[in-house]
Parts: structure tokens; C-alpha cells; sequence
């Protein structure tokens, strides 16, 4: 991943302000995305323990070579690399013992209920005897978005990086409409779509493509399957591609053959809600303002109960991050956006015994509003015997 | 997925028994391969509240009708879907409410401790006005592996699917050292074998391929990369698809051209560790007396500290379940294996400066001994300059 030098101890330093300011003196950081943007370490396991004055990273047998590596890439000390023999668990509480931390924030939203009790469990029972009184216990304080609220904003480096991820995904979506033939699989797009993702340079697609083709389409989160397209489909495509360690997003609908009136309908209401919606975006703007845009013009349509999911998601290290752009929802923020911020708007609508439609496309939230990230025509026709796709 | 027609139903009995056993009267199952195994449902999301007499399919908007054809294609009454509308943690705690359940087990494995917070807060303060101080406040009761338990044991449509898989995968196994040539990287290699795994009938990689050359096979989880392979690299293929839902996983080590001395050593230590393993298992071992059998061959050869890992894993709907097969480890459990099993075998040896090798091949555990899932020779060797490989 490319990281500019430093931009990993500057977040550390947001990081350690934040725990001053809730009066924890470590941090246990256990998300691999989190701790993936605090080191640049990437692995399916891993723990990293943050103090006032260390940043110590545990991982096991697997990764040492791997981690020792990206430690010794940063400034010296910045991040040190401790191995885990058996236990994560046990490595994680030794730490801790020896930083003498008493409040010791936790990811809330990743640490399970088995490993913060047995967590709490070590930090209580394994104190040396005899046991001084005078000490003591610590305890585990839930935290929430503390490294999650710091990557909503990219820097420099991260918009460089989505911006050219974008450029890549557009390429594909150009020429999407090609893939889109009488008598092809879902299945077959599907692997195709997938070879293109790679073959654009992208290590991996982001997520499971989805190609979903006639009824499949009024299935919001369809799975590719064995069904053959014909005339008169519309065929939902949505992929993603992650590029140096970034995710990238989009869909396209495209329709083969003649659609029918109804369908006609459910393209020009997304088309319109996704442009309303683009629109809306700029700094200050609270994601639920963005949401309501999209779904007031799919509203005035008629179309208000075809529409059940949010309007966007946020992108970077992973493909569904913060910040959401839905209905105001208890419980899920809603502050106003920022410049920096990157997410999809990708309205939809979906109707049994019509079909289904989406667009989405990425933008890059700066002054006074936004950049696209991706750019295709927004409607696309297949022919419905093997001619080239064109613009709708 | 292929489930017969009582398996369904028959889990949930299994389930229930357990339910009484820890005297809870509701369970709470949030882990998505767990809501898979007991109902059929695939989704990235939902949760399942089981009673003593229902079961309660929660998804929301994206996967009502999805979940609505599953809960159509099983006995009536066995699961029933309700569509939740903004809130997971909402739909659960009023589905709860309603069933009067005082002690509610949750998976602690799975759930987070956020999660657990908002769900307990919501049960506690939900209740009717005005208060009735005789209804006692229903509690979460942490519980372990009920689900997990069961899905270790493989029933005979599960056991005829993990041997179809099995029999895929060894087929582009057997042909693997044709893809390991001069020349080629490492990225080319994990495309094509990404595209054979899906070329073999499998809906997916299971895992993200590893193709780790020269230095980079001492990483035991290296991420395929631009190294361009040349002539003395032994070369870890780590590869797996997944197939009808369940998951199998294979790992060769191809040599291209001639190895080291010391290299030649590892191939046949680890060999000789793979084989001696596969002869333990049988019902009634314990997962680590089949660990000990390949550690033992190694640590003789002077090779303890660089098998760094687990012997193997299960193998079902996630690529990694139980049981572990490694060493005894406090909080890991170590039941003897049963009839039904289904795990892998992958002992490895990795030497900074000399290279690594890794041996990975599929059981199941059968009356008296294993059935190999997988077959392809052990050892393989690529000829130098473009040349077909050859059994080593």
C-alpha cells in the first residue's frame, strides 16, 4: 500500500488525542482494516496495543517476516513488532500488564463477547502474588469509531490512489454493454467482468460481482447464477475492484433488446434520482439531505417502496465503510460531510414482475461539492443479437 | 445449496436439545454460516431467533424474497421470514419480546460487545408502561459452538458434495506444475489458477490464491505478487474453491528446475510429515496426537521451529471451522475426531535463506481411518524453460 512517510504518525497522533480526551490510557485496536491504516500491516489476524508512547503490533509466526518488514519501513519506533507464540489473548494482556494502563479503550463494534470476556477475565486474574490491594484492576472501556471516524477523511496519497482506481473502473464500465448478449449466462458475464477487473490492474475485485439479469434483477442483492439472457432484460452489473489496498465501486444497468414501457419508467426515475443526488452533495450537507434527493424524486414517481436500501456507502479500505448516506436512523450518524470523503451514490429501484434498475458511481467530496470518481453513460443499451452495445 | 429434505428440521431438533440443556429459552444466531446451516439462507446479513417451537427468519429489504423462497421450499412452519424494516437490533429485540423468552442465549463468538450492549439496553428498557415488577428482565446468556458442534459432522448429502469438490480441485491440482514456469510472475499464475477454479465448476476462490516463489514460499501466507519466478524456486500454490457452498483447499509445492540440498530436505521432510499425519487419523485420535505425528517427523529432522502453524483445519461452509487440528492449546478444544469429519492435512516448513514447502491434501474421517478428498501427486517438478512438469 502506498502511504506517504508521514502520514502514519500523524495518525497516531489523532488516535492519542482522542484517547486523552476519553481518558483511556491504551487503546486495543483488533479490526484488520484499522489496523491495516495505522501500520500498514495487512493480515487476517493481528492486534495492535497504543499508548501514550508506543504502538506495538502483535501478530503471529505468519506474518513476523511480513510486519517486521513494514516496521522497519517507518520512522524508528513508530510501530514495533512483537511476535504471538499461542495466544493472541495471552499477548494482547501481557502487553497491557506491562504498559500499567488502568482504562483500556476496545473496538466496541469488532471485539465478540467471548474475547472481551476473556480479555477482562486474564487482566483480573493473572496479577503477580502476592496481590497488592493498592492496585488497581484494570478495565476494558468500549470505544466506537475512533480509527473509523480518521479514514472517512482521505488524504493526499488515499485520493490519488481512489481517483486512479476510478479511472481503471470506468474503463471497464464502457464498455460493459459488450458482455451483455441473447443467450449468455449470468455466470459467464459474472468471470468476465471478474478477468477484466483484473486485467484493468486491480489486485482483486472488491467484492462478489453480481449480474442479475430479468427477475433476478428486482432482487437487489442478487447472486450471478445459470440463467440465460434474452430480449427484453434488463441486466443489473455491479462490481468493484480493490486497487493498492482501495475499493472501488459501480453499477450499471444495461438493457438488452426492446424494454418494456414499466422499465422504461424504473430507468429514467433512477437516472433522475441518481443525478438529484449527485447534485446535492457538498461539503455541509448531511448524508441524510443526500439520501432524500434520491428518494424524493423516486417518490414523486411512485416508486417511494421500490427503493429499500441507502443511497451510498463510503470507500476506502473497505468497500462499505463510513460514512453511510441513508435515512436518518437512530443509532447511525448523520454529520454533515467533509471535504476528503469518498462514497458511492447508487440509488435503485426494484419492482416484481418489472425488473430492477441501479447506477452507482464514486465521488470524492471536495469545496463547494464534488468530483466524479467514475464516469460512463449512465444508460446503456445491449443490442439484442450480438451487436455492439451503444449508448442508450 | 443441495440440503435434503429432513436436515433442516433435524438440525433445529439438535439445536433445541442443547437449548435445554443450558436452560435458554430463546437462541439468538447471528453468524451468517450458521443461519446458512440452519435454514439455507445466504446473505451477508439477518439473524435467526429460535424458540422451543419456532423459527424465525430475520433479513432485511435486499433478501426478503430470497429468504421467502427458502422458508416456501421447506416443511411449513419450519422457518419464517420477517422483513425488517430499519433496525436489525430493533426486529430481534421485538421477535424476543414477543416470545416472553427470559433467557436469551447469543453467540459469543459472534456477537460484538456493541451489539450485546444495544440489544441488552433494548430489552432491558423496552418494556410496556406501566411497569409490571413481577415480568423479570430477560437476560443475554453467552453461549459457545451449538451451532459449530454440529456443522463439524458432515451429513451424506454434505460428505457427496465435499467429494465432488474434492475431486474438482485435485484435477487442476495434478496439472499445476504445467502453470510454474520461467519467467512467469507470480499475479499471472494465481489468475490462471483463479480461473481454473472457476473453469472446474466452482462458484469461487475460497480463500485468495497464494502463489509464493523462491524467498517468498519462507512466508507461510504470502500474497501472490510481481515476482517473476526463475530457475531453483520452490513454489507454494495454496488454492481452493468453493462448490455448491462447501469449501475444499489443496497446497502443493512445485520445484522449478533443480532445488538446493537444503531445499531437497525440506520436500522430503515434509512429505514424509504429510503422509505420517494422514496415517494417524481415525475416529477416537485427538486433533493433537495428529498434530504431534507431523511435528514429530519434522522436530526429528531438525525442523520444529519452522512449522509455525496448525496441522489443519475443518472444512464446511467456511474454509476454516472446526476442528483445529494443532497443538493442544488451553481454550481450544481437542474432542476426539468422529465419523463425518471433514479437515485438512497441511504441515509446512519454512526456512528463511533456504525456502519453503507446504503439503495440503483433504480428509474425511470414516470408520477405521480417512478417506482422501483430494488427490494429486505430493511432490512436483516443474522443468526450467517452458517444458511440460513432471511427477517429482
Amino acid at each position: 500500500m502506498t502511504i506517504s512517510a508521514s502520514s502514519i504518525p500523524r495518525r497516531h497522533d489523532l488516535v492519542r488525542a482522542e484517547m486523552r480526551r476519553l481518558g483511556i490510557d491504551a487503546l486495543l485496536v483488533t479490526h484488520p482494516s484499522n489496523i491495516r491504516y495505522l501500520t500498514g500491516f495487512i493480515g487476517t489476524a493481528g492486534a495492535l496495543v497504543i499508548t501514550e508512547r508506543t504502538c506495538q503490533l502483535l501478530v503471529d509466526f505468519r506474518y513476523v517476516t511480513a510486519a517486521g518488514d513494514i516496521a522497519a519501513g517507518l520512522p524508528r519506533g513508530v510501530v514495533t513488532v512483537h511476535a504471538v507464540d499461542r495466544s493472541y489473548d495471552d499477548a494482547i494482556i501481557a502487553r497491557l500488564r506491562e504498559s500499567n494502563a488502568q482504562r483500556i479503550g476496545i473496538e466496541a463494534a469488532w471485539l465478540s463477547v467471548k474475547r472481551f470476556n476473556a480479555l477482562s477475565a486474564g487482566l483480573a486474574s493473572g496479577a503477580p502474588l502476592p496481590l497488592d490491594r493498592n492496585v488497581p484492576c484494570p478495565v476494558l472501556v468500549p470505544t466506537e469509531r475512533i480509527v473509523e471516524r480518521l479514514r472517512m477523511i482521505k488524504d493526499a496519497v488515499e485520493v490519488e490512489t481512489l481517483r486512479e482506481a476510478g479511472r481503471r473502473l470506468s474503463t471497464i464500465a464502457r464498455d460493459v454493454a459488450d458482455l451483455v448478449r441473447d443467450g449468455r449466462t449470468e455466470l459467464e458475464i459474472a468471470a468476465d467482468l471478474e478477468a477484466a477487473i483484473r486485467g484493468a490492474g486491480f489486485s482483486k475485485p472488491a467484492f462478489e460481482t453480481i449480474v442479475a439479469s430479468g427477475p433476478n434483477s428486482a432482487l437487489p442483492h442478487a447472486r450471478p447464477g445459470p440463467r440465460v439472457l434474452s430480449a427484453g432484460d434488463p441486466v443489473v452489473l455491479d462490481f468493484g475492484g480493490v486497487y493498492d489496498g482501495y475499493c472501488v465501486d459501480l453499477t450499471r444497468t444495461v438493457q438488452l433488446g426492446v424494454p418494456s414501457p414499466a422499465l422504461e419508467r424504473l430507468y429514467d426515475a433512477v437516472d433522475a434520482a441518481h443525478r438529484a443526488a449527485i447534485k446535492t452533495v457538498r461539503p455541509g450537507v448531511r448524508p441524510s439531505a443526500i439520501d432524500a434527493a434520491a428518494r424524493g424524486v423516486l417518490a414523486a414517481r411512485g416508486l417511494a417502496d421500490a427503493f429499500g436500501h441507502g443511497t451510498g456507502h463510503g470507500l476506502g479500505l473497505e468497500v462499505h465503510e463510513e460514512p453511510r448516506i441513508s435515512r436518518e436512523t437512530p443509532g447511525v450518524p448523520d454529520d454533515p460531510i467533509e471535504p476528503g470523503m469518498v462514497f458511492t451514490i447508487e440509488p435503485g429501484a426494484y419492482v416484481p414482475g418489472v425488473g430492477g434498475v441501479r447506477i452507482e458511481d464514486d465521488v470524492l467530496v471536495v469545496a463547494g461539492g464534488c468530483e466524479r470518481l467514475t464516469e460512463a453513460p449512465s444508460l446503456m443499451r445491449a443490442a439484442g443479437a450480438g451487436a455492439r452495445g451503444s449508448e442508450y
